[in-house]
């Protein structure tokens, strides 16, 4: 039987990044990795490939190829069982392989409703991290002119946009009031909202779908709640995805009441031998420590580059705990991100809050050519001024400035130090050093604490 | 005799962030700011009034509208001197005006060098923030073929870009061995030297100039210290500027050995009733404390803006010390910017660091359209693994990009606290997770900290 001083199950995001972090830490370890495919998608490009990218042939991950740089082993199979009290993994090729710690990077798998009659005929589909089957989809599409789309979070509105790019009748239908309702407030989703009906795709938010419609055993488009049908040559369910903790419940490690393996901070397990990372493994909100459902790859990333370092004992200790969920997205040139808690989370959790937002530019003077508003907006504590959260809504520089709010929450700012902190500005790049939405949003509640306060 | 609690002399960037962030924060005092022109320009503007903008009317900021809307006095008139017993400022029209809190923000000059002959003659213009004579140098330049700008420095480069833009035939002069050497180290500085030349610029580096050429009393060109003569309808001088601090030396308040209004960290002058702010107020680095010559509106904001929260009492206390010298530019499509030290600067300051850098991209996978290269070094303290510095090349969300570095450096984070941040990434805004610039730049110094540690 083979053994390695580290096993890495699955080579996505949290694998991947566990394992080159893992391996640059100690370097005198010997790493395994077994992933199910050959190919790795990036997972975060997947919706581009229904668009801006010839094929899924260009949304590679070069794992191997890093693998090979880092002398990393890979080997494809599927882990079946774990066996934790000799220290086991077994294959279902019917190999065996020993491990000293054992990472668990499973993933997550889309949601198929049970509740959704329909949800499984032909022409129904999820958008699942596999290669065979969204090039089947793909492929399916590319003959398709009406497609209806269940599910505005990030996947389901990216991939709209895309294939809308393509000519197709797109219809998006969300639940909920507003498109990203999980990610956004109201007002940066309305805004996005707008952006993607003037793109051309059909936005049906607050609408309830009942049933898939049929017709000689293929679906021919959604019935909703009140009766109405949308037609559709295709349907893509896009409604969220589950932990996959198969493997995980099978060797009794413990899991959540969210269905995610349950980690400390350093993504250790129940068994210390066990770690798990990525979008199978327990994440909580770094406000309330509330159990939450995010599922990112650049969380899996960091979780994965902490569970690396820390495979063989507590060396990097972290000064912030819990998950900001930072996101963002573009339609065409116009970019959005949040980080950290929105308003209506915060509403939610009876958290003591103001709220401050400025609408400037993404240039200056907003005379320059190409010039974007940019709209800032933070979710300031009371008390303390402790910034919570903050989102953005403008050019493309929002993911970068996305990242700005990232740092500023990890690094415990408040208003009152973010007011006097030194920003670079310029022209082209950025709104004015007087303009800039970040710190005019600051000032903005730094006077709502005044006058709250009475002073 | 007018009495005001609070006089502003300059309506810039550091005076307007003063007077605005000050009434925000003491709205029952009175406020006026006293500045010499009727309308301000955007400083950071200037160079694109030669190109991307119309005129130099498309550069105004909106002082006046700002200023009405927060209740705040403006006089368009020029302090000729300060009375400090009594606390009044005389104005060159016989006006007088009391105040209870003074604050200087005079800026700066551009340098015109005695050592240069024939600096004075017609055709040589200098970069000042003055709009009728931008105005009369942009008239000129509209008649000229051939221009030589004296100065790689960020005006200098990018006035170089503009004149090129319409059309002009423009070599950029520069003493040192790289375009924007203060700013960067060679790596980024010789790629913004290749994308200018690509876009058109001639540009000499490591050339020295000995004098104007003249005819009939007009300037001709520049004789290079080589004897060689650079023909020319116009040149451009953009060799620095100067801070202007006449005021302040006639009224006795202490000036540093770089020529700048010596202040502390709240901007106080020597004389408790008296502020000082941007490009005339002494700036140190952060890490010596050494003096240092910086001038940028965006630190004269910050300054402002700790200044006017200030201004009664310290209420707003710093958690960060000095000046981290945040700057950033942009050519086409690409951008770049730096935060704190330099690798040049951390040589000649004899600091023990270690540099790690990486080259991703600004969207992923790299098979999107209009990817760039991203480029990120950091420059970082051996013992304590602490980020003293960064920089970056890439896409125009290089710009927000150099704010994630500056709250980095900021923040006080150390190479093992940004390794296990939480990052947010998206195909078409940022690298992927795993490829992210700035933890692979991370990544690198660890390594290499490792290794000289013999771990």
């Amino acid at each position: 039987m083979k053994c390695f001083d580290v096993v890495v199950i699955g080579s996505s995001a949290g694998g991947l990044a566990t394992a080159l972090t893992g391996k640059s830490a100690y370097p005198e370890k010997s790493f395994l990795v077994v992933t199910k495919n050959e190919q790795t998608l990036v997972p975060c490009g997947i919706p581009y490939i229904f668009g801006s990218l010839p094929s899924s042939d260009k949304d590679i991950m070069p794992v191997k190829a890093k693998f090979d740089a880092a002398g990393i082993e890979m080997l494809v199979g599927q882990v079946s069982s774990i066996e934790r009290e000799n220290k086991v993994c077994c294959l279902s090729s019917g190999e065996k392989i020993g491990y000293d710690k054992l990472v668990i990077a499973t993933g997550s798998n889309p949601v198929v409703p049970k509740w959704l009659s329909g949800a499984t005929l032909p022409g129904v589909f999820t958008v699942p991290k596999d290669k065979n089957y969204l090039d089947a989809l793909d492929e399916y599409l590319q003959k398709c002119d009406k497609i209806v789309v269940l599910g505005a979070g990030f996947i389901g509105l990216e991939i709209s946009d895309e294939l809308c790019k393509k000519g197709k009748d797109v219809t998006l239908v969300e639940k909920l009031d507003t498109v990203l309702p999980l990610a956004f407030d109201e007002d940066i989703a309305n805004k996005v909202e707008e952006l993607l009906v003037s793109r051309g795709v059909k936005v049906a938010t607050g609408k309830t779908v009942k049933s898939i419609a049929k017709k000689d055993g293929k679906a021919t488009g959604v019935v909703m709640e009140d009766g109405s049908v949308l037609d559709a040559d295709a349907v893509i369910l896009s409604i969220g995805y589950r932990p996959d903790v198969t493997l995980a419940d099978s060797a009794k490690l413990g899991v959540n009441e969210l269905g995610f393996i349950s980690v400390d901070e350093y993504m250790r397990t129940s068994d210390k031998s066990i770690f798990a990372v990525g979008d199978c493994a327990a994440k909580h909100n770094f406000i309330t420590r509330k159990s939450i459902g995010t599922m990112l790859a650049s969380i899996a990333a960091s979780e994965g580059r902490t569970a690396g370092l820390n495979l063989f004992g507590l060396s990097s200790l972290k000064t912030f705990n819990g998950a900001i969920s930072i996101f963002s997205s573009a339609l065409g040139e116009y970019g959005f991100g949040v980080a950290g808690l929105t308003e209506k989370f915060a509403k939610e959790e009876e958290i003591d809050f103001v709220v401050g937002s400025f609408e400037g530019l993404d240039k200056h003077p907003g005379t320059l050519p190409d010039t974007k508003k940019q709209y800032v907006k933070l979710v300031v504590a009371r008390n303390s001024g402790l910034i919570l959260g903050g989102a953005v809504y403008g050019g493309i520089s929002s993911g970068e400035f996305t990242n700005v709010l990232g740092f500023i929450i990890q690094n415990k700012m408040t208003v009152y130090s973010l007011m006097i902190s030194q920003i670079g500005t310029h022209p082209l790049l950025t709104d004015s050093p007087i303009g800039y939405p970040l710190v005019k949003a600051a000032a903005t509640v730094i006077s709502k604490l005044k006058k709250k306060r009475g002073i």
